[in-house]
C-alpha cells in the first residue's frame, strides 16, 4: 500500500516563479493546482522577494502539500545570474521549510517526464500537459514545476534513482504515461 | 536639522550572518545592538535558512531598524557558492522588507570605515571595534555588519557617494572617527 502524497514543486526565478502541486491518491496521479507568482521588475528586490515568499505560502497553506521537490542547485551560470537565482531559490526553500524537500537534476527530470535526459524545454512542457491532461498552454515555469512534482513522485516511490525510460529514445505520451504509472504505482 | 536614524546593517551568509544596529540620535552615532546568527550545519538548507530568516526578523522586531543597509552583490565567486550565498542574502533581504534598503559595494565599505578601498578585513575589523568602542573580540560577520550601517550612515547625509578620507591612507581611529562624524553630521 503506497500511502497518498501531495507534492510541491517549485521552480523559482527573481521574475517567475512556477509552482505545481501533483498527487497520488487513491492509486492515481493528479494534478491539482499549478501556476506561476510573477514578480513586478519594477519593484525594489526585497518586494519582489516577499511577493515569491508570500506568493509560495499561499499556495502552500491553500492546496496543504506534505512534500516539496525542487531542482538541484546547478553551476553553469555566471557568479551573479546565479546570486540572484539563489536569492529567489532562498525565498522559496523558507516557504516550504514545514516540508521534507527532495531535489533531482535537471536530467533526471528531463529524463523522468520525457524519455531523455537531453529533452528540449518545449517537449517537456508538451509531455507534461498531456500526461496531466492539462488544457490550453501553460508557462515554462509551470510545466517545469509540474515536471519536478511529478519526478519526485516516480522517485519516492522506488527509492532509487529510477528513471523512467532505459533508452535514451522519444517515446509517446500514452507510452511515456504508461511508464511513469508504472514506477509511480498507479493506474494509467 | 538631520533627523534621527537607526539603521541594520547585514552581512550575509549561509553559516554566520552579521548584524548590526548603529543610530544617529541627538547628534551623536551610537552602536545599539549587534551580533551573528549561526545556522547548524547539519540542518537541511531550509531549516538553515528559516533559523537566518527568523534571527534577523527579531532583530527588526526588538530593536526597530528604520534603514536597512547591505553589501551589494558582488561576481567574483563561483557560481555554485554564488547561488548557495543568495539563497541566504533573499532571505535576509525578505526580514527586512519593509524598510528602505541600501547598498554599498565592498571599497566603498572599506574605504568609509578604514579610508583605504583595499583594506584588509582585520583593519576594517578593529577600526570597527574602536570607533564604535566595542569591548573585545567579535566576529567578522559582525564587525562587517557594522562596517555597512557605518557606511549608511555616512552617505546617507551626503547623497553622495562619500568617502571619508580624500586619500587611500591610514588613518588613526581618531582621525577616522572625527572624518566620519564629519561626513554624518553628529559630534566626534
Amino acid at each position: 500500500m503506497i500511502p497518498d502524497v501531495r507534492v510541491l514543486g517549485i521552480d523559482p526565478g527573481s521574475r517567475t516563479t512556477g509552482w505545481g502541486v501533483v498527487e497520488r491518491v487513491g492509486g492515481r496521479l493528479r494534478a491539482v493546482a499549478s501556476g506561476v507568482v510573477r514578480s513586478r521588475p519594477d519593484d525594489p528586490m526585497p518586494i519582489r522577494l516577499r511577493t515569491i515568499h508570500e506568493g509560495l505560502s499561499a499556495v502552500v497553506a491553500l492546496h496543504r502539500p506534505n512534500e516539496a521537490a525542487m531542482e538541484e542547485i546547478f553551476s553553469h551560470r555566471s557568479a551573479a545570474s546565479a546570486l540572484v537565482l539563489g536569492q529567489a531559490r532562498g525565498v522559496a526553500l523558507l516557504a516550504v521549510a514545514s516540508l521534507p524537500l527532495h531535489t533531482y537534476n535537471a536530467s533526471t527530470i528531463k529524463k523522468t517526464v520525457s524519455g531523455s535526459g537531453k529533452a528540449e524545454k518545449e517537449q517537456v512542457a508538451r509531455m507534461v500537459r498531456t500526461l496531466l491532461g492539462l488544457e490550453g498552454e501553460a508557462p515554462a515555469d509551470e510545466t517545469d514545476a509540474l515536471a519536478i512534482a511529478l519526478t519526485h513522485l516516480v522517485h519516492h516511490r522506488s527509492g532509487a534513482p529510477a528513471v523512467v525510460a532505459p533508452k535514451a529514445r522519444r517515446m509517446s505520451a500514452r507510452d511515456q504515461w504508461t511508464a511513469i504509472a508504472l514506477k509511480a504505482g498507479v493506474k494509467a
